[in-house]
């Protein structure tokens, strides 16, 4: 297959996902080396969780423990700073607003937004959750602020997350990261691996 | 550190999880290649569940149509065979039970017994979930059918399984497979990589 035909990778996440923080910071370099690209979904993971029964790890017994210790261990292995935000965990919408409303524009400005969030939340544990602290970030980026806030509250704009997140789940996205290689559905930042390893063989 | 005097790799599992099947094939070779020697610790996953509120994977909206894609693609990726056998989740209580008083009178014999206790499940998908599917595996490892029948009905058995699943659940274990390094604690199949990694560098 010509790499200008493949399909992008799909990469589902939600912005007070430790685990999608990680995994910001790999899926474009896996992809890159296999000739593909890579699509960002926001979602809210909290609509995900009425429909499975489940809540934020933290909130669990025996869980939270572990995968507060887990954060940082991965955090660690990669070499990125990790901090946890207060409040933790937060609802995403205000940054997955601004991530769709900065797509319609410039996809790679989403992205870089993306990612640039997920720093902040989660390697500085500041809160990105309120449209100040989005617009905070954009301007960072050269985005003009009162046009972003703007964005976020435009009723089109809140249909699109809400749709995104319909439709994430309609698929069968349920965990963050989560993500797509040609319909193959992998779920968690410890399945990049394999992900990588699907790219590179097509299957098994 | 002499390699002789390294702890044992603590290899904790139920019986009727496919991803503890899984990593039954994996670990003793991993921990062997690093000088250690591995400790099998079944216990009882739905003792656990109870504390953490979760439901077997299978029972869940979105995650189990996904885990029972997941078991199989794993197997494939391992070569291992792959059957979920009827009924699925079962009480592991008489296989654990069968390897503890096993392991009192041969620790090898009884690793033996829990790898084709999982081969014969998840493998060949059929049931030992009672004493006389049980029995049947012990007995084609050479094991008195009927002393095995009356070990796993004594009460001291009972007792011994009982302690070790409350005693794992103190320490943290939540899941299966669910190991420790040197008391480092690491949930799932998809991490026999890093405990691996943890073996070799000694942590990061």
């Amino acid at each position: 297959m010509l790499s200008g035909m493949a399909d992008p990778v799909e990469f589902y996440f939600d912005f007070s996902s430790p685990y999608g923080y990680l995994a910001s910071h790999q899926i474009e370099a896996i992809a890159a080396r296999h000739g593909r690209e890579v699509r960002w979904r926001p979602y809210l993971l909290g609509v995900a969780f009425k429909e499975t029964g489940q809540k934020p790890l933290v909130e669990q017994p025996l869980r939270g423990p572990y995968h507060q210790h887990d954060f940082a261990r991965s955090a660690r292995r990669l070499g990125l700073p990790f901090r946890l935000p207060s409040p933790f965990p937060f609802a995403g919408v205000a940054p997955s607003r601004a991530f769709y409303w900065l797509e319609e524009r410039d996809g790679a400005l989403a992205k870089r937004f993306a990612l640039k969030t997920y720093d902040r939340i989660f390697g500085e544990g500041r809160s990105v959750n309120d449209a100040a602290a989005v617009a905070d970030v954009a301007v960072s980026l050269g985005v003009d602020s009162a046009a972003l806030v703007a964005g976020i509250n435009d009723a089109a704009i809140k249909d699109k997350l809400r749709a995104e997140t319909e439709a994430a789940i309609k698929r069968g996205v349920f965990g963050s990261p989560f993500i797509y290689v040609d319909g193959e559905p992998f779920w968690g930042h410890d399945r990049l691996g394999q992900v990588e390893e699907w790219l590179a063989r097509g299957g098994w």
